[in-house]
């Protein structure tokens, strides 16, 4: 069976020596985080996943979850009662706002628990998951009655929220929404329409849940400017927060998936639904985006926990399976044959996976305390920096890093040669859910739009301006240590691919904007190596401190600068040749017509 | 329902236009080749494939196969009825010898086929597949009264034919195979012990099945080079080639697979079953290098055929899928949204996977021509040629081939956005079953090993440079035609690289050969993109002929010359990143201690 246990160790090194979050303790929120708090935290989520959430992971793929007769949906055994477990434990409510029960810690281990339940267990992770984005799109739009009203009930994860955008006709083309919203006299409005895809969408897990349901009302402009965005509670919540009646919204069925088989994928039918505008009609775009960007940054820590997990399972493999010899000759005569790790095609998909996940947690955490400083910061400038930092890495950390996460987990199957395509095994299901991270919450392409059609000019690309100048200080300030030369050399030559590359796509992108689109998810890639690069140069900088001072967990720091090595030598020479298809830009790829694309 | 049409014109063109394979007139079994015929077999066969085959695809990935309490195995719905119409056109024999009862036609012919096959079905494909690599393995060492006994049957597909090498505890490494022969007094052996994830090992489509089964006979030596081949039928046969008892092997299960569940893959238990051995004892690895090197080729079809199906699949889609409008403005502004097609990520996707699946039809079956004139050239010193290159690329075709098929079903997954990770759009299991060509008859780490660590250094290199200046030689003509002087240039410089590389490999894996292991998959990939560079030079010479010529089917050519140029400029810039990545050798991949390879 697939083991996983929660990477403790390396979370700690992050925030407290990485990100040294005690420095931030001025902050509101953060005078509570002090690194025993993180320590306990870390250790017992880490825990609580590891032996609760874990072995659910295979019983969630096998068993999928069951519609029954009357439209009302089973989640796979064991579900139930971990997620009471979980809820009573308040894991969900670490950085939710104190003033709807929440903790009000920092952003920072909100984000250590979503990726521990997401590597645990994704299906699972899920449900609990949307809440979060949902509870953002209220807090920002919705009127004080409903955050009195919804709020304390969905932070306490006594009920769950769901978000509704996609429809039949449409994914990411929301300005085609059939959904309809007509207002009824009582201020609220009838919901009625079709939505699919929708996670989490009916479960027996609360005994209510929350849906955020995007609609049109009548005579809304027919684009995406015409959306506006409902509650529409599965149970009617009466004044005094009571439950009432049931709302005419329900399950018509689950989808049959490649993966993600434990959580419930639906088909939800609202028929005259009783739903309550968030905010202003035909505004509904501006509050989905508030889910969605956290919603994104959460996929993006799905694809490093589905990496991460296939990474510990063959890194087991491999110290248990003995096959052939190493190149060098036998690294243990006395045994018939070598372990995997002797071969070097081994190493390197390893080395890979080792490489991309710790610079990819770096990356997630150092994110989730820019949404805190967005916040938080002390003063409007800083605000503002965290802000266009974040806005800029959401896409970067969503797409890139579920496309690494993805391909890591395909290298960690190969690793288990047949067995790895035998699903008891487990690497079949890690490789499954960890398709999807690259598909919903806007698919991978749509990610690279919004980072070259949208972050790259914003503010007259203040954006991509301010991150430019952060890594290449870092480079010129780590090039001085020896330990770190090589690294900081290839990130900064990685970082001037990633200039050409801006300058190209301002350039050739306002002659034909085709040209942006041909080179933008090149370039995403390009920005996630830098930004990985600029993670391993802060890890080698805390890894050098360290052994200087004589640390004496000599080995973990080694191992950081063997890695950030290996992450300059393997990831950053990708750098040029992604830059070299771009400036190709959009001719070829646009010439044929239509007609062409057929072969028989 | 997915769809799949044989691409009769593309495979047309690459026989008749691109190989000419009428030229090669004079050689044994190519005057029956006429253009006639092979248009006869394109389109007759890939009748068949897209009529019977490929509506079983799904069928066979939803039923799986069944093992019943007998040990008999039965395969999905409709297998046996196909596989009954296959086998009386005569569809499996086309390129057998006909001595033994096929049809005598190069090996080109039977290629396409074995394209087509595992295209439409890749499940129901590896039933017959596996048989061409038995009867290879025969023909080459069996005693000819083992090929008057068995050959006639198998190639008629009567009987169809398996491999038994995997066990429990060794796959790459069979050296480690505890299977026994212990000689019987009538010249015969017993066979006991456990081979697991055979493909076909037990199925009701023929009455036979003869397995080809790898094992140690008494005092052997322990490495790889104390293994014999044993031929064991599963109803043992009588010399007047009757049927007689059933010999003491069985299924003792079906294993639970991420794909291909129309095949069974059998743990099968030989329990003193009656072998006979094939060629000498010990000789066992030589034997099975004639099957694998077939299977080997089969295999990188197989992930040239998923490819090409999903690539199908994917632009029907587009054409249909309304979502968005261009970026250069409304298309089609009397629709509600644009189709999938004017969005440049969606069209990047689509041509890196014609550009993919174009090329390698081309690099499979020039390399079919090669097998052909390995044994039928005029010249010993042709036969001596072909054979190099065939040899060199084989490893490229499989694991360069069925790395980027793998990879091009993920990409035309992802332009179904949601709808391709729902199991009824069907995309879901091409990426499933695509997965496996990465992983058997070799893992690709072990394809790119042989590659390095043997066929570079054959004949003093000679393979090698020999393909060194195959393409150097078509790069320098090309640079001459202005429609194909760009694609030349940069084929040229991918070769640059590859020759870079080559001299690195050679001057430090010398020094230490964990050097050549560390590179040899970046290698493998870089050979991929200066072969199917090759291809497309090659292509594009016929379509600037065409077009000069002024053929009629002039949209054709044009296609050619812009993928052509696409391919130059998406394909071939990764060749110099690949090269660095080489160049950074082992140190920085082998140099932290197992331990370190843990993140809890």
């Amino acid at each position: 069976m697939p083991i996983y246990q929660a990477p403790t160790r390396d979370t700690r090194f992050v925030i407290n020596e990485v990100l040294k979050l005690e420095s931030y303790g001025n902050l509101p929120g953060f005078e509570a985080a002090t690194p025993d708090l993180v320590d306990t935290v870390v250790d017992e989520f880490g825990k609580f996943v590891s032996e609760v959430l874990a072995p659910l992971n295979a019983v969630g793929d096998r068993e999928g979850c069951t519609r029954n007769a009357d439209g009302s949906v089973t989640t796979p055994t064991g579900f139930k009662a971990a997620f009471d477990e979980f809820r009573a434990a308040g894991w969900g409510t670490l950085s939710a706002p104190e003033e709807f029960g929440g903790q009000g810690l920092p952003h920072v281990l909100g984000f250590v628990a979503q990726e521990f339940i997401a590597t645990a267990n994704q299906g699972f992770g899920m449900y609990p998951g949307l809440t979060d984005g949902a509870i953002s799109a209220i807090i920002a739009k919705g009127s004080p009655q409903q955050k009195a009203k919804y709020l304390p009930k969905m932070v306490s994860h006594e009920w769950l929220g769901t978000m509704n955008l996609t429809e039949p006709q449409c994914g990411t083309d929301l300005g085609l929404i059939r959904t309809r919203a007509v207002p009824n006299i009582d201020g609220s409005y009838a919901i009625t329409g079709t939505k699919i895809f929708i996670s989490a969408g009916e479960h027996d897990l609360t005994e209510n849940i929350i849906h955020l349901v995007l609609a049109k009302t009548p005579g809304a402009p027919e684009s995406s400017k015409g959306i506006s965005l409902f509650i529409v509670p599965k149970v009617l919540v009466n004044d005094d927060g009571s439950l009432g009646a049931r709302n005419a919204v329900s399950c018509g069925s689950l989808e049959h998936k490649m993966g993600i088989h434990g959580n419930a994928t639906c088909v939800m039918n609202y028929d005259g639904a009783a739903g309550w505008l968030v905010g202003e009609e035909n505004k509904g775009l501006a509050a989905m985006f508030i889910m969605m960007n956290a919603a994104r940054l959460g996929v993006g820590m799905q694809g490093l926990g589905q990496a991460e997990v296939a990474y510990q399972n063959a890194v087991k493999y491999a110290h248990e399976r003995r096959q052939g010899r190493a190149l060098t000759g036998p690294a243990e005569p006395a045994e018939k044959a070598d372990t995997l790790f002797v071969h070097p095609d081994v190493r390197r998909m390893l080395m890979d996976a080792k490489a991309f996940t710790e610079g990819m947690r770096a990356l997630c955490l150092w994110g989730a305390l820019q949404v805190d400083l967005t916040h938080k910061a002390a003063s409007e400038e800083d605000r503002a920096r965290a802000d266009l930092l974040i806005s800029l890495l959401t896409p970067v950390i969503k797409g890139y890093g579920t496309d690494k996460g993805f391909e890591t987990c395909v290298n960690m199957q190969q690793v288990f040669g047949g067995h790895g395509y035998i699903e008891e095994w487990g690497m079949s299901q890690f490789v499954r859910d960890a398709r999807i991270t690259q598909i919903y919450e806007g698919a991978n392409g749509i990610q690279a739009m919004d980072l070259v059609g949208r972050k790259l000019g914003q503010g007259g690309g203040a954006a991509v301006q301010a991150f430019f100048a952060l890594v290449d200080g870092e480079c010129a300030a780590a090039k001085s240590k020896p330990e770190l030369a090589d690294l900081a050399e290839r990130t900064e030559r990685a970082n001037g691919e990633l200039k050409a590359a801006t300058m190209w796509l301002m350039q050739n992108g306002i002659a034909n904007p085709n040209n942006a689109g041909a080179g933008a998810h090149h370039y995403m890639h390009i920005m996630g190596i830098v930004a990985l690069g600029l993670m391993w140069l802060r890890m080698g900088e805390v890894a050098v401190a360290a052994l200087a001072a004589g640390s004496g967990d000599k080995a973990f720091y080694e191992a950081k600068l063997v890695t950030g090595c290996y992450f300059g030598e393997r990831f950053t020479p990708d750098a040029g040749s992604l830059r070299h298809k771009i400036e190709s830009g959009a001719a070829s790829m646009m010439a044929l017509p239509v007609e062409a694309f057929a072969t028989a």
